[in-house]
């Protein structure tokens, strides 16, 4: 690996500069995505086809010089496999055509047909080609629990109330989803490793609707589960893992217990905090507001210095945004966050080379 | 007062149990609300009628043996009597007819008139005449913060897009507005002491849209503010005060400094862990997941038991939902909470009488 930045972050271990990457870094916000998105119809068809989605994953690496790729795909591809039927609705978001809201439907869903993601590995074969190993690849997934948020309520949701409901209407039968979701999962996550990708990330987007009691539960659980079934890479390489459970804070402690890497903090958390809280079992990643990026140059910067310097002469951060970026970001405000993250951290971490 | 359990919990004094009121106890889940609500036009016909508001204010209190009324109004009044021009769209929410968009917007902003909010007065007078100290009055306002962010957003928002680059923008022009919203809560507050209640509540029901550096700055600060410029009651006594900032948990040691005597918990928080932070310094306040009243009666029961346990022994906790009740919820199932609250927290404190 050329640029191992990321790697030896997830590590712990020294680098020249903090690592930074962007939740949803290819997306809309670029004019070139849009331009590629025009192509096709629906928002599936660039995940699905290998070689628009390699396009994708690679437009914002031509721009930014980021320390990581992130496939583009979709959380949803997993419940899609298993016959939710998934569309995108303009200007609404995600839906399924089947959602999943009685106990019967639970117990018939089946597990997806592994060939069902091929499209996913052909196109993380064709990023790793691409990336020729200078910068790593993120494979990703759903979470159990965020997943079955989008079945049960049939898509996107403003308040959630179908699965809130749910989780104290019958929580056994939501276990059982969540069972079969957490095999999907590792099966998914585990043919994209054997396609190449050489990090995780689980995304518990909607860790934040559960009290950290069933939090615990109903999700962590399930992501421990996960964690422990990721086979090595082909190479016979551990895969880090990075978990990003937005609105979890209150439960930091424990997901630094199940055996990821690094946890992905959210921007509702105080960072400095979190290091005391957890740091050293795993490493950080975050936490800038997405909205930072609406705001003046000197704003960005002067957010960037206060994250950058809460891990003076400490390693184990990773710079990202405590959300997925918005897509009505100007792409130069981008440039700011991360030529500034470059400065500021080059000050601040007096290791050895990580390049 | 005859039911002193709220106020001596409040004050982190020992009760026979632990007192109970929900946020939102009157409104729309009451059939007999509906009922009144149906007489007149608009929501807010019911908030400016001061017999209205008292017939609404009342409801829950004949249904249920809750422990504390609070007055049936709205957090927007203070923004509608600045000229905003509330109103409210069916299925919607909120809307401002002038939002508050511009610098030029909030240096004309003008304090509101206290005539202008003369019927919330006139309500509170005749709630307190027909409770004649049976229980106590809670009065209660938006935080700078929460009204700022309605104003900003012309009405209720799904992602405070504009608010949160607001601040990102122009954080001085921000400090403006909420200076001035500063001094209109206090005025407000104050005329609603003048009028008789016994306690306050503070809903910064959006703090958890800031970072919690950004909380600091433009929240926290004028909450405290507010604080210190309440008036005594005509009696001369100090008013308690409960202040409710909603995804604020980072912020808990800060909340509990600022002279407040009572902190809200969402249902996002471990209730356990908030006690080992700030019980001692203030009381607190919740929080139950309001979504556990659609659960099945053993699910809502064992929640109960759950959260009073936390106190075993401990005075200063008072049982509410986690967040308002939602509209759809099932009375008999609030009926359920209330028993439980009362069985269990008879079980767990050996104190002396409160009542």
């Amino acid at each position: 690996m050329y640029n191992d930045r990321l790697l030896k972050s997830l590590a712990q271990q020294p680098v020249d500069r903090t690592p930074v990457w962007i939740m949803r870094q290819a997306g809309r916000y670029l004019p070139e995505y849009r331009k590629t998105r025009s192509k096709v119809k629906e928002f599936m068809d660039v995940c699905t086809n290998p070689s628009l989605a390699l396009e994708v994953t690679m437009q914002p690496l031509a721009r930014f010089p980021l320390d990581a790729a992130i496939l583009f795909s979709d959380i949803l591809t997993i419940p899609d496999a298993m016959g939710c039927g998934l569309y995108f609705e303009d200007g609404i978001g995600p839906k399924f055509r089947f959602p999943i809201q009685t106990r019967t439907a639970i117990d018939s869903l089946e597990l997806p047909d592994p060939a069902a993601l091929n499209y996913v590995s052909e196109a993380i074969e064709l990023v790793c080609a691409e990336l020729s190993n200078k910068i790593p690849l993120i494979g990703f997934s759903g979470s159990p629990w965020t997943l079955a948020t989008y079945m049960i309520e049939g898509g996107t949701s403003k308040d959630h109330k179908k699965v809130r409901s749910f989780v104290y209407q019958d929580p056994e039968a939501l276990e059982v989803l969540l069972e079969k979701l957490s095999i999907a999962v590792t099966d998914a996550l585990n043919q994209q490793i054997r396609a190449g990708i050489q990090v995780v990330q689980i995304f518990d987007s909607w860790a934040g609707l559960l009290c950290p009691h069933l939090f615990k539960r109903l999700s962590l659980k399930y992501l421990r589960r996960i964690i422990s079934g990721l086979e090595l890479s082909p190479l016979g390489d551990r895969i880090p893992v990075i978990i990003f459970a937005r609105g979890a804070g209150e439960s930091l402690e424990e997901l630094a217990d199940i055996g990821g890497d690094c946890l992905g903090i959210d921007w509702s958390m105080d960072l400095g905090r979190c290091k005391k809280r957890v740091l050293g079992k795993v490493a950080l990643q975050g936490n800038m507001d997405p909205l930072a990026l609406n705001g003046t140059v000197e704003c960005i910067q002067s957010e960037v210095k206060r994250i950058c310097s809460l891990f003076k002469g400490q390693p184990g951060h990773i710079f990202n945004l405590g959300h997925g970026i918005e897509p009505d970001i100007d792409p130069d405000k981008v440039s700011v966050m991360i030529e500034a993250v470059e400065r500021e951290s080059r000050k601040i971490l007096s290791f050895g080379q990580g390049q």
